[in-house]
């Protein structure tokens, strides 16, 4: 399963993607952020934001698309812009026959490190790990657009989850992350 | 000068593609609306409301566009929506090299009706008579897309508005309108 991540904004939107197999290991495949500047014309940064998201599908063809859902009540000041990159983001995806997957900070967050309130540089931290990566990807858009992408999949991935289990996904993949980069 | 407007929207979104000449004189070349049902997925109603408008400046080749203003502090309930369609058809016009004016309720209902406070109806009705209609478009959103694109050639036209001059633009045109429309 390969899947786009979209962390939407207008200042700095994050796109990654990544490759996660059925036993839950995820790779990274890219990441990047579109940023522009607020002294920018509003369409001209929109279409910015859509080129980057639409070179992102042509380039890597992911399977799913995974984009952060925005709430009316936070961030009153940057919610609209927000909103309207999500919305290209969303239109692209069904335009390149992919299901989007809305997820919530905290969906995210509990999905990659088994605690919806965990700081962003826990999720950070726990995004290097998974995908063995030397260093946490930055800025922090890239790395909430990976998450999203390895969240969508874990959530989403034809592995049952056990009723009962000792440990949930997250557990499991933060420990597998661990022993895999014990040599970092 | 040709003027594609869009009232954003997810259950109702209005496009309306107006000609305005240099004396202001303004004749309909479309009007539509793209309907999507709540229960549809949100990224195939934004894929609709992104074909709509896509559509529309294919076929129409304006050579500028107008969008009504979101605020986020409006309509919590519907305002995502809204400002995602509004996001999209932002991105399309830039992509199709256009510039695109934002403007208010206030500011649209200002220009065509000569009062900012203006109900509905007395926007459709007067942009039925500016255009010389038979009846007012529906649904209003109809009617919205096509006052935000005669708003946006009103207001940006090269026509200089004589300071101190005894009638505004808005309150001539409804005179001229109404001229015109006394046979209807």
């Amino acid at each position: 399963m390969r899947v786009l991540g979209v962390d939407p904004g207008l200042t700095r939107c994050g796109i990654g993607v990544v490759d996660v197999a059925a036993d839950r290991r995820a790779t990274l495949v890219y990441v990047g952020v579109v940023q522009t500047p607020p002294g920018m014309v509003l369409e001209q940064r929109l279409l910015a934001v859509s080129r980057g998201i639409r070179d992102a599908l042509e380039r890597h063809r992911p399977t799913a698309m995974a984009v952060e859902r925005v709430f009316a009540q936070h961030n009153l000041r940057t919610v609209m812009g927000t909103a309207q990159a999500s919305g290209i983001a969303l239109a692209l995806g069904a335009e390149a026959g992919l299901v989007v997957g809305l997820h919530t900070p905290s969906e995210v967050k509990a999905a990659i490190t088994g605690y919806g309130a965990a700081e962003k540089a826990q999720v950070g931290a726990m995004v290097a790990r998974v995908l063995g990566l030397d260093a946490v990807p930055r800025p922090a858009d890239a790395a909430d657009a990976l998450a999203l992408a390895i969240c969508h999949a874990w959530r989403f991935s034809g592995v049952a989850v056990t009723a009962g289990s000792a440990e949930t996904p997250a557990q499991r993949a933060w420990r597998e992350a661990e022993k895999r980069t014990v040599r970092a």
